[in-house]
């Protein structure tokens, strides 16, 4: 067992499969992390499982977080509409401080694990205006982690890899389809029903479908 | 309801009981914040309870973060044994990215609330050797909140406070007493028993009450 360790974020989502399987192809020793955090539904850790096993992560825990109780997003205040149209500025789909926090459960995983790699989906192009997908953010968050922990006192260089940051979401579906994934099992969507069909109407499904146009390739989702 | 909102974490031991009374006695109006983390006991969730009441917390949560899952600290993994004599270095009971997870989920509620201000009982003099407890720490984490949240891209000056960074226990435990602080009611040990009462032998008793004997005061814990 000689490969590198590596925690990677995994949503069950395009970007973050993406980034699993660049990831691994890499050659690094997968540790995937999904968070359940009170998400509006559960099909999409459904889909984390099933994308952590086919890529072959090495290892796959979902965390659980309580965040719905400080409400104030779409994602886990069922009060809150979810968007079927474009909006401008940041939406009510943003959840306060969530990669700052995901982010912080994968250091913690990776300084137990004696890893010195993330890998987080993050995309600062087709993104949907929020503002922890910002390069800026990222290496913010590099600099903290190095201060945060064990490791870091001790001169380990943390490195938080974004590797579709500056990806167009045909190029994240062109990377993928590349490395052999099949984008059906994944779940995009902030509405999907049970059977993780997606709405194809909000932010993230809109977003998704135009990538596969413009990567002129067959979009795989299952629409409801 | 004039008073600015500011989000205290607040753990129930003495540090952040001070923190409380701090923050409280500059006229914020404060939301407490503890976090149920898998830590061996429930006693210093209970102190926070109490503390929260009696200080004049605004409102006080718990949010719970399974962070047991990943092991590696004495303070959440029962196989590891709590030191009972000092130790060098960083130690076991360190919990890998305690406070960086601790500061999201308060700068998550701080956005939900529009508050600006967080405050962390945070001291780099009588800690015990923790990397995520330096001033350099807070500093990156204030700027990464900044960069990561709705309303500092909108321009907000997110502000993390650490009123205790920089005093000595017995700084600490004398500026609790002007405030009128029972620290009778805060438990800080790391394995206090069912009653809340404490060990007296590992590292956070030690320097606790070298803190009110370095003060010439009275030590009003409940040992066991």
């Amino acid at each position: 067992m000689s490969a590198r360790p590596a925690v990677v974020l995994l949503s069950g989502g395009l970007d973050s499969a993406t980034v699993l399987a660049l990831a691994v192809a890499r050659g690094f020793r997968c540790y995937a992390l999904s968070v359940r955090y009170g998400q509006r539904h559960s099909v999409e850790l459904d889909a984390a499982m099933r994308v952590a096993a086919r890529l072959g992560a090495y290892e796959h825990r979902i965390m659980a977080v309580d965040l719905a109780g400080i409400g104030g997003s779409a994602l886990t205040d069922s009060r809150l509409a979810v968007p079927e149209s474009p909006t401008t500025g940041i939406p009510i789909t943003y959840v306060p401080a969530r990669n700052t926090l995901f982010l912080s459960l994968a250091l913690g995983w990776a300084e137990v694990l004696c890893s010195e790699d993330i890998f987080v989906g993050v995309n600062a192009v087709d993104y949907s205006g929020y503002p922890d997908c910002r390069p800026e953010f990222i290496e913010s968050f590099e600099h903290l982690a190095r201060l945060a922990t064990k490791a870091g006192v001790g001169g380990a260089k943390l490195t938080v890899h974004a590797p579709l940051i500056h990806m167009s979401k045909a190029q994240i579906v062109r990377t993928g389809l590349e490395l052999g994934i099949d984008y059906g099992i994944t779940v995009s969507c902030y509405q999907a029903d049970s059977q993780g069909r997606a709405c194809g109407k909000c932010d993230s499904c809109r977003i998704r479908a135009a990538g596969f146009a413009d990567a002129g390739v067959p979009d795989p989702t299952a629409y409801a």
